[in-house]
């Protein structure tokens, strides 16, 4: 029954089996090269990002130094100045100069912080990176240890599993041949017992010895058969137990090495990974967040400043600056001329008409005078109005110029459009002046105006005439 | 009586008047120069506040080049990678690939943003402290215009004062003059009238008729002289009262001067001056507040991803990524040996004693390992614990690099300390390797566990087992 067809059967299965264990063995292989990659992909990650920090850091130090360069610059310039030194003495600018001041104290912040920045890329956030880097590779070393002797006891499973399917179908092999030569001695005992059956007239006794001992032969052989295959018979089963039992470990292995294992190997790897990264990326945005802070905090300050731009104050201090320029002058008195001793209006007749008729063409000129005055006013007024708006018109909002698009590679701003565009410049700017001359012209009429003289010669002449009614 | 010592006294009256007049006249001069100094001040603020935009946007162009270059120099590296390509795909990262890549979109923001301020810097902010600065010098031309009427009125004005004095004097002195010829011809006439009363006996018709003539001479005289006095008198009286208007008027005028048209001066050259410089300054502060919000934004989506650095999908998207590598593989199959029906584990005697015995052996197996498998769980689940605390461990705050001392002039910053000092941190790294390796030891003991073989052996034998007793 052993024909090489039969043969062929068995080399088949030992085949396929074979192919498959061959195709777990590539994937084996294969997982290892997709995490070693997955670290050299990490590496690079890491080095890129050590790289980048690391001239990102240049950069930042480099807009620090030429921050400071600036600071400095017009800070040595305003040093030496009279205002600086009035500053140092009582801190009591001029709103202008206080701006600007503080712009220079906003620089040199700024300075500060983007070398803090720098800084703390260069010493905490690289040497982060490093230290991951170095710990990726360890974790898969570690990870590739425990890989090498998960293959090996998958290997020995595998093994374990061909073993046991050879010796079942060797056992089998066996038994199925056991049985084929119990049958061959139960057929020859057949025809043995058949031929006993024949007419034994014709046999002689020496035939007739021959052939008995000839029966018990055949009989001992098939006892020896029978022996055997039943022996065979129960070595083929508790190989296919032995085979099945087997089978299902290595099912279950397989399953437990593909779903649980490799997920632990990779997890091996990933240690700390993603909480490490987390916490270089978190120093980073920490760092940019404080540095928001700090630059936040200046231009309020100097925004502070800016909502103090006042001209009233100024004006103040302006003339206090100047005492003997601004101080009014001494009154002048009246010199009374040798030994003269009246020294009031007097309006003794015949004096007294004309100075009523002086006061009447007084008061009338004052009336026209009043009228004007009061046109002036509303008109200096109204125009001062048309020049504050003008000059406190909201203009100032530049944010549409910081507007993103939210696509990787967007297009350049085009800022310079968008500020208000030259010919409106120009025509706002005619406006302004021309408001301006015409302020000017009416702010002229409001100060030569004779009004304050003319009045106090009025006072005058009526306290004297009204002296003189009163006597 | 015009003694030259009376004489000397008018001379000093004039004389002080002049120097009141040449005091006041040295302010109004000193005025126009403290106005001209405030206007060149003003120019030259406005003069230092462009340099130093124009110089800081060279410094923004310059610090956005750089930031541009960095970007573009990794983001070429990238572009060409199999993560960029899956990226442009279909946008599903691994977790740390897509941080940085916001970093370096975040670098080409900040790097746009700069650009954009140093356009607005250019464009905008230093045209408008042009604008201000001609502004400026354009007021301060067309107040000191009206403050040349003013000082010319002004001077008008005390020129009618002194006048008005030196009439007053001259009057009166003639009136004085008056009055001692009056006096001179009275005592003549009382002289005459004295000599008539003398005895007239010696006296001839002829000096009778000589001296009646004389007393008429002088009485007519002193009539002549009585009516020069009042003429003269009323002049001066005239000329005092002039006098005294006058000097009320000029105190009035130069007090309305000092207190009103001087103000109104300063609020000439001021016109408009406080209110385009906020305007100004607040263009360059909504640029700067707009930068931050950009930033700001910027910052917040790389939080978001860092937020996102999860190991579990990117686990997930790994083995996704390698299919071949991570499939599981088919099941063995059981391979019957030629013709062999059964395949299931035989339980008949005498194999079912051999069985149970057997059963019995892996159990008692199987509990040991059981135990053994729960310490290890265990110890695996703390171990994880330490080193998840070890690296979610919080030391990434930097704010305290950031602190502003409130002094304009504060001392540079101490960052490098202010990090963890390297001795700890070696001392952490040297924890957590002790902690990772046995980490890495229990791992390897659990997944190495033959557990899942042994379990799978056992549940097929009680199949057999119960199907046996069950039948």
């Amino acid at each position: 029954m052993s024909t090489p067809n039969r043969f062929k059967k068995d080399k088949e299965i030992i085949a396929e089996y074979e192919s498959q264990v061959k195709e777990i063995r590539v994937q084996l292989v294969e997982q290892q090269k997709c995490l070693e990659q997955q670290t050299e992909m990490r590496v690079q990650l890491l080095q890129d990002l050590q790289d980048f920090f690391r001239k990102k850091s240049e950069i930042e130090m480099e807009y620090s130094r030429n921050l400071e360069k600036l600071a400095e610059r017009f800070m040595a310039k305003t040093r030496s100045t009279k205002d600086h030194q009035q500053y140092k003495k009582d801190q009591n600018l001029l709103s202008p100069v206080n701006c600007w001041y503080l712009l220079l104290n906003q620089v040199r912040r700024e300075s500060k912080d983007h070398a803090t920045l720098s800084d703390i890329y260069l010493n905490n956030v690289i040497m982060r990176f490093m230290q991951i880097s170095e710990d990726s590779t360890r974790m898969f070393k570690k990870s590739k240890e425990i890989a090498f002797q998960l293959h090996e006891d998958l290997m020995k499973v595998l093994n374990e599993l061909y073993t046991g399917m050879k010796t079942y179908h060797m056992y089998h092999a066996e038994s199925i041949n056991a049985e084929c030569k119990l049958k061959e001695a139960e057929k020859q005992e057949e025809k043995q017992i058949g031929r006993s059956g024949d007419p034994v007239f014709h046999l002689r006794l020496e035939d007739k010895h021959q052939r008995r001992s000839s029966v018990k032969k055949i009989e001992k052989m098939k006892e020896k058969r029978q022996a055997k295959y039943s022996e065979n018979k129960l070595k083929s089963i508790k190989a296919r137990n032995e085979y099945l039992l087997t089978l299902e470990a290595t099912n279950a292995s397989v399953f437990k090495y593909y779903i649980h294992d490799l997920s632990d190997l990779i997890d091996c790897c990933d240690l700390g990974y993603h909480a490490s990264l987390n916490r270089a990326m978190r120093t980073f945005l920490s760092a940019e967040y404080n540095l928001e802070t700090s630059r936040h905090e200046g231009l309020d300050i100097i925004e502070n400043a800016v909502d103090n731009l006042e001209p009233r104050n100024d004006k103040q201090r302006f003339m206090e600056m100047y005492p003997t320029a601004f101080c009014p002058p001494m009154k002048f008195e009246f010199q009374p001329h040798l030994g003269d001793e009246v020294c009031q209006v007097s309006a003794q007749q015949p004096l007294q008409g004309e100075l009523i008729l002086r006061y009447q063409q007084l008061q009338s000129r004052l009336a026209t005078l009043k009228i004007e005055n009061e046109e002036v006013k509303k008109t200096t007024e109204a125009t001062l109005q048309t020049i504050q708006d003008m000059v406190t018109i909201e203009d100032y909002d530049v944010s549409e110029c910081f507007q993103h698009s939210r696509s990787t590679e967007s297009v350049k701003s085009t800022v310079s459009e968008t500020y208000l565009s030259k010919p409106s410049i120009a025509k706002r700017r005619a406006n302004q002046q021309e408001t301006e001359q015409f302020y000017f012209m009416v702010k002229k009429k409001k100060v030569l105006c004779p009004f304050v003289f003319i009045v106090s010669y009025l006072i005058l002449i009526i306290e004297t005439i009204s002296k003189i009614f009163s006597a």
